[in-house]
This record gives structure tokens, sequence and C-alpha cells, in this order.
């Protein structure tokens, strides 16, 4: 698999193979291919023969394959089982994060029936009481598989407690610390275990300075404390100390990349999390709610302009510089509300009072305004466009980047107080208010001085 | 440490701490801190401070701390230490992939000198040969601290191995195995190596299956390989598969969070990687680019409209609908362009011609280009803004956006085959460029209508 990428030739070859069922040779291809790697070669197949192909892997590469599917192809291929299979054949063999992952995904009606079908009580109730945290908080992103040993065990018996859980706990890192009550403790790296002797103590060898977060953590903070300290994994604990999962680096890493994708959608004015590959209409549609808030604002402006009829009227130059005065707002407006957004989502915007961070903003807008301001009073003066004008132009102009950028960065830092995603300040509503702000202080501007 | 966070008081005790120099406090308060949180006191310290709290660390506590202060906080504190000190003091003790960004951010000059005033001659050698690497490729990335073994070896000698190397490698997830002339056969984990007898051959238990990148494989593969397979280490191999080097989970994770920023502030229109807690000049030199550039395009649009200034003052309500046009078409170009710029970086996009994808883009553009169009004819239905306004609005409208969206998706798209950042593609150059076209087509709509 040295450097393996699924090219097209490779894809059409397997393709054919599904289609004339050449089993053994397909078998050996398979196995030597990682889960991720034939979950991408499911999207170019038929259901039929998705179906032909998991029959002919194992248990625990069949559920390894459905966990790296795109959430819509894995809804379409499960539709092929009835709840009892996806609780029997998939559900069963599946780490709880996944399956959590899977159930979450299912109509609620029919996750009961799947969960009702699980043989083993202690694993449906796990996963029931899994099932309860929220998506994006640490209990909801943790696995409950983990490896953990008691303080007062010695090396031999840790190496026991591996090889028991070896098989259920595909990835281990660190070995888990806990006290007779499972309350976390410490940890020991598994480089620790392989160097200690069989009869050394856990408690002589064990690090209790460990990072750990509350089922309720949300995820952004998660990630954010193990980027911080470069953590493989991070245990969860509830709220009595006890631990109850962990949660890994991928699963993170995943976290991080949807959540920074999420707010440059919401910068770009893209409603739904799509891709290059999806569907025409699903494209479509999740482009056309920006651009018709958008072409609400422009009837908005169109009235606003509408109102100046007569001042263009009598100066038509007037309308020259409209475009130039609402973009620059705009843009003044998007830059400062998205250095607060990006700030808050890295975690650099620690908490305090919102007053200092304006006044700040209002700094860096007034050094902006003047720059630009001034820019534009040297073209009106070496143009012909008309003192009048220029003046109209030049504070105006100032007047929108300072407002915009003000407002730009209050809005973010306002949602996030009330805990509504910050990035939605970034998103049409606000930019198109943007718009319009700077087109009414165009006009009123001009009025007063034309 | 669990659930730690600096809050002002713990940085203020610090520093009273620090100021009236209680030697026994600190040292116990530091060590119990995060190389991390040490870092982040750093940046509220005055520089003779910092080198007190320094000279407090042990020589591992010291280089991580170094490693993990911010660029500009290391390079002015580094600038009280002479090249012989940054070489004995911090080099020697540093991993080697922190040595090389170390060093590469110092001028080449001082760089010679701090690498000459290494003692030990092969990691001299091996610094300047791992410098020669670019900083976003794999070899860039890369450490050339890991564990490896010999394929004829058995556990035994694995486990000395990591014995002897325990203290250079300080996170050992994987253990690499390879042959004689040091080519890459294959990976251990450490559970196989927890759970196997000090008499197995390593060849036995072996996996032959390994992920693998070469020294100039660009960051975003290796990105988006770890991610792909779930990684927490991935090796680097030279043209002849000689294992090199090991890149580890947080700097693809770091590395992935960087390049997320760069395009986001690409599409924001902020030119430098900036946060809120940057000086009001940085953050105002930050923003001055695009907003210079947006001015330009501004003063371009006047031109423009002003070559249109008869059929304005024939027809004012010609001037009402400008800015819903430029603005529709800006849109549509942003989000076309951002979900390939997206497409590209979550390597979703894949090889091919462009041709088949501005295709489907044209499909994307028309269906939202009549649904706007559709709505803008029925509003200048039922409101009064005339027949042929009406017209002419919704003429421009459809052509603007299936036309900004076509030139945003085929632009991201050639810059990356000749090899340039397709986020270039949603920079103020590009979308100033759009707005302007949108002006364009919108006054010779109405030229020929009106």
């Amino acid at each position: 698999m040295e450097n393996f990428h699924i090219t097209k030739e490779f894809s059409e070859e397997i393709l054919a193979q599904v289609r004339e069922q050449r089993e053994t040779e397909l078998a050996s291809v398979l196995d030597r291919l990682h889960a991720a790697d034939i979950a991408e070669l499911f999207e170019s197949f038929e259901l039929e023969e998705a179906l032909y192909v998991t029959s002919l892997l194992d248990d625990e590469k069949r559920v390894n394959v459905l966990a790296e599917l795109e959430p819509d192809v894995r809804e379409s291929y499960l539709q092929s089982f009835s709840s009892d299979q996806i609780a029997k054949e998939f559900l069963q063999h599946m780490e709880s994060d996944d399956a959590v992952d899977l159930l979450s995904e299912l109509d609620p009606e029919q996750a009961g029936e799947v969960i009702a079908s699980i043989d083993d009580r202690e694993h449906s109730l796990l996963l029931t009481s899994m099932m309860r945290y929220p998506d994006d908080a640490a209990g909801g992103l943790m696995a409950s598989e983990l490896i953990k040993v008691n303080i007062n065990w010695d090396v031999r018996q840790c190496t026991e407690e591996i090889r028991q859980q070896a098989e259920e706990v595909s990835k281990v890192f660190t070995v888990y610390v806990v006290d007779d009550n499972d309350i976390l403790l410490g940890i020991v790296s598994l480089k620790q275990i392989v160097l200690a002797k069989a009869s050394t103590k856990i408690s002589e060898i064990f690090e209790s300075n460990v990072v750990s977060v509350n089922a309720y953590t949300s995820g952004e903070e998660v990630a954010s404390k193990m980027t911080k300290y470069d953590l493989v994994a991070i245990p969860v604990v509830d709220a009595l100390n006890r631990l109850i999962g962990r949660i890994t680096f991928d699963d993170v890493m995943d976290f991080v990349r949807e959540e920074a994708d999420k707010d440059y959608q919401m910068l770009s004015g893209i409603s739904e999390n799509v891709e290059v590959g999806d569907k025409v209409w699903v494209l479509s549609r999740a482009r056309l709610p920006w651009l018709i808030i958008g072409l609400f604002g422009g009837v908005m402006s169109s009235i606003v302009i509408g109102g100046f009829e007569e001042e263009i009227a009598r100066n038509v130059s007037l309308a020259f510089f409209m475009p130039l005065v609402m973009a620059m707002g705009g843009n003044a407006g998007v830059q400062s509300s998205s250095i607060v957004v990006q700030g808050l989502a890295n975690n650099t915007v620690m908490g305090g009072s919102i007053l200092p961070r304006l006044g700040k903003e209002f700094m860096v807008a007034l050094i902006n305004a003047l720059v630009c301001s001034a820019i534009a009073l040297l073209y009106g003066l070496v143009s012909k466009v008309g003192y009048e004008i220029t003046i109209v132009v030049c504070i105006s102009l100032f007047s929108a980047i300072i407002f915009a950028s003000l407002m730009g960065a209050l809005i973010p830092l306002v949602l996030d107080i009330f805990k509504i995603d910050p990035a939605l300040a970034t998103g049409p509503f606000i930019t198109t208010s943007n718009d319009l702000l700077g087109l009414f202080i165009y006009f009123v501007t001009g009025h007063a001085v034309l």
C-alpha cells in the first residue's frame, strides 16, 4: 500500500472484478486495501456491487468500511439491512464512538429497534447512555474502549489487561490509571510499560499530571487542549472524575477540519456542507439562500437609492461612487468580523469585557479609514470628479469603514456571549446589512453636502 | 494540571513571584506546568523576567518552552543569546524538527554560526541536510528521531533499542522495521511489542502494509494521508526508500490548522497571519492591502459608471439596481471559487480535465441564475420600477451570475495546474474584477435595451 492512490484505472479494474465476481482475486486485493480506500471505491459502486464486496470482508474490516463511508452513502447502503442485521452484523463489531455516530444518523424509531436487537444488555445500555451526550461535546466524540489499570497493580497485571482488551481496543497509546472507584489518577505510556520490569508497581511509574476533559466540555475546547499539549488521546471523566472514555487525535482532527470548513463556508455564503462532487441540485440548493438574501439586500438598496432620486438627477456623479463606498464598508466589516471569528475558533480571544476590544478595533479602523480617505482625496484632486463630490466620498468612506469595522467586531463577540455560533456574523444577513449601511451613510452625506 | 486554564489571577501571581525572585515557590509551580503554559506566560513577561524563569528550567523543559513560543516572541527572546549559547543551551537538546524550524527563523548568517558551534559533527551534518527540504514538504515537517529495528532482530533486541533511544525520542507510537540498508519494510506497534514474547522475531509480527511518504511529498498530501488512514505518525523515506524521518500527528494538526487559517484569511481579505491580540499597526497593515485594492476597484467602477453618464441622466432608475447586479455577481463568484478551493485543500477534487467540472458549474449557475432572475422579474412586475428597467435587471443579473460562477470555478483550477495557491482566486484582486464585470454587463445591457 506504499504511496497508494486510487486511480481511475484501478477503480475500473476492481469494478470489472466485482461484476465478474472473481472472488479469489478480489479477496486478495481487498485484504491489502485499507478500509478508507474500500469506502472510497464504494462511492462508484451500485448498491448490489457494494453488498457483494461487503460479503467478502471480515467483521472488523466491514465495520471499518462502514465507518469511513460518507454519511449519505452510508444511509442508502444501510437501507438494505434490517434493524436486526444492523445490530448483529455491524453495531456489535464497532467501536462505541462509531456505533453512536451510526445510531444518531438513523431515525429515532429505527435506532431504538437496532438497540433493542443487541443481545449483550451491557452493550446496549452503554450505547444508550453515550447517545445522551451532545454530538459536539467530549461525550459525543469519545469512545468508551480504553485500557485502564488499577493503581495497585504491577506491570505484569497491566500487560495482561492489555492482552485481554487488545481485540476490543484497536489503538493503544496510553494506559489510564484509576483507583478502586474508577477515579482517574493518571496515565502510563506504553513506552514506560515496555521499559519497566514486570514486577514494577504502576504507582511507581505513573504520571499524575494528566490533562482530562469532562463529558460536557465543548469539542472546540477538547481540540484546543489536545493541540496545545500535543496529546494523542485525552481521557474523558464524569462529574465525579470517574473515567468514562477517551478521545483520540483522529477524531479531533476530523472535528477541527469540519469546524474550519463550516466557518469557511459561512464566510463564502454557502449554507450546507457541500463538496465539488455533490449533485448539481445539492450544490445549487446550498448556494441559493445567500444569493436570495443578497437579492433582497439589492432590492432594499434600490429602494434606498430611489429615495435619493432627486439628488442623483441633480448631480449624476453621485451615482459614480455609490459602489465604492458600499464595497469598502462591506470589505472592512468582513475583515474585522473574520478576525474575531477566527480568534474565537482558535481560542486566542480570551474571556473578558468587550469594550477594550472595541477600542482597539476603533484604532485599527481609524488608521485604515484615514489612509483610504486620503487616497480618495488625492484621486479626487488629480481627477476631474469635482470638489463637492470628493468631499462626499471622503467623509462617507471614512464613516462607513469605521462603522462597519466596529459592527463587524461587535456582532461575533455578542453572538458568542449568547452562545450563538459567532461565524453567523460573517454570513449573508449581516454583510448585506453592512452594505446597506454604507449606502445610507453615502446618501445622507451627499444630501448634506451637495 | 487537570482542566487547568491560565487565568489572569494566576498569571499575576506568577509575575509577582518572578519579580520577588521567590525561587523555591516558582520552581515547584514551573515543575507542574506544561511547556505550552509556560510559553503562554512568557508573552506577558518582560525579557529580563523571561530569562530569569528560563534559568530555573531544566534542559528539556527549556527547549520545549522555546519551541512553543510564538515566532515573534521567540525571535526577540533569542536575541539575548550568542550563537554559541543558542547551539549549546538550546539546539543540542531539541528534537531535530524543532531545531530546523528554529534555524530557519534565524538570518542565514547567524544560522551558519549556530550550526558551526555544535560540537557533535554528526548532529550538525544532520541538521544541515534537513534544512534543505522545503518548509511545507514532508522533509520540512519530519523529525529524524525515531525508533527503528532490523527485521532480523527479536523483540528483546527491539526493547533494548527502545531503551537506548528512549531519552532522545520523547514520543514512541510505532517502531519502524528496516533491512540492513535502512530500507523501510514495515512497522510494529508498541502494543504488539508489549504483547509478544521476548524471543519472538520481528519478522513474525511486523506489518508490511505501511503508508509512507517521500521527503518531497507536499504537506497537504501528508495531512490528507494521515487523516484518511487515521495515522498517529507517518514514516518519511528518500528516493531509495530508505527511512529518514517521521512526521507525528501533532505537527500535521498544526499544519492543517495553519492552512485552513490561511485560506480563511484570503477569503476575508486579510494579507498576513494576524490574531486579535496583535498590535494595532500589525492588524491595520494586514487589512490595508485589500481595502486599497477595493478602493482601486471602486475608482475603476466610478469610471465605468461615468462612461454611462448620459444613460443614467436620461433614466435615473438605472442607478437604482447597479449595486444589486454587482453584488450578486460578486457573491456567485465567491461561492463557486470557495467550493473549488476547499475541494482542492481537502483533496476531494481529484485530478482530471477541467471541462466536465465547468460543465457542472454551468448547470449549478444556470439554476441559480434562473431562480434569482425569476424573483427579480416578479419584483419588477409587482413594484413600480418600470417594464424596461426590469428587463435590464433580469438579463444582466442572469448573465452576471453565470459568468461570475464560471470564472469563480475556473480560476482556482487553473491556478492549481500552474502550482499557484488556488486560494488566491478568493482574494481581493479576482473578486474586485468580478464586481467590475457585473457592472459592465449591467450597463451594456442597459445601453442595448433602454
